[in-house]
């Protein structure tokens, strides 16, 4: 289990790869987020997405199990206040392997609770392509080892 | 269909409410967000979450499903590049009932696309108590009108 002392800016942690498919791609915007274009091929084919794309929340839900998978499981993580930026790059596409990885921009150590630290991280998810498809500024909240609390 | 140049600043576009149930928050987080406060009842009670409750993404995936219901897909949109901020202001917990807003904040008609305006909206989600448990803001992109358009 790694801690907020263990982390260091600039360091890199990898994305556990995914990918995606088409039937996910349909069935998740049937449930949440059913605009034509993340829907049906035909209707996609003249949007700005230029074909079936995945809704970009999928894109963001995916991501999230990647990150646990790829690392935060194995952290001791008490969870997100929000995220400050999402970008969504670059259209999803069903078949697309994603991957990617989350670099530490910024480590502080909470001012109210000495139990914890936040850690700002960028991450970024690329389409198999190597075209970035998600690129998204988060901070996540985690304990602080014992001994090394104020 | 409202277009573009039908939206105004300072309108404010009911989201559809919708609840959420333990089973669906349990689900989701299994599929895309497998941390222990979103899983299970006793690891989430000595969280910071104080109990069992969504996964942010699941919350952000069900405000979409609001806003596609509550005004976005009587409305021309083209999609959106992303999130400028999301802030989890509160847990989201089994049983809540969630209502919530869209404030246009902004209009912007695209430099490059005459076809096109963004709108940008402050959305808030709350919780049946009163509580708000979701604040974003986020772009739109959205067809304008033929005879609108320079």
């Amino acid at each position: 289990m790694r801690y907020f002392d263990d982390f260091k800016v600039g360091e890199k942690l990898p994305l556990a790869p995914c990918t995606i498919t088409r039937d996910e791609m349909i069935a998740f915007a049937a449930e949440f987020d059913p605009q034509p274009f993340h829907l049906d091929e035909a209707a996609a084919a003249h949007t700005l997405l230029g074909g079936l794309a995945a809704s970009g929340w999928h894109t963001c839900a995916i991501f999230m199990r990647m990150m646990c998978d790829g690392w935060l499981n194995d952290t001791a993580s008490m969870g997100s206040p929000g995220i400050e930026a999402v970008r969504w790059l670059h259209p999803v596409r069903a078949g697309d392997r994603l991957s990617g990885l989350s670099e530490v921009i910024d480590l502080r150590p909470s001012k109210s609770r000495p139990d914890l630290g936040v850690i700002n991280l960028r991450h970024i998810v690329e389409n198999g392509r190597g075209v970035a498809v998600l690129d998204m500024i988060n901070p996540i909240m985690i304990k602080r080892r014992e001994d090394a609390r104020p």
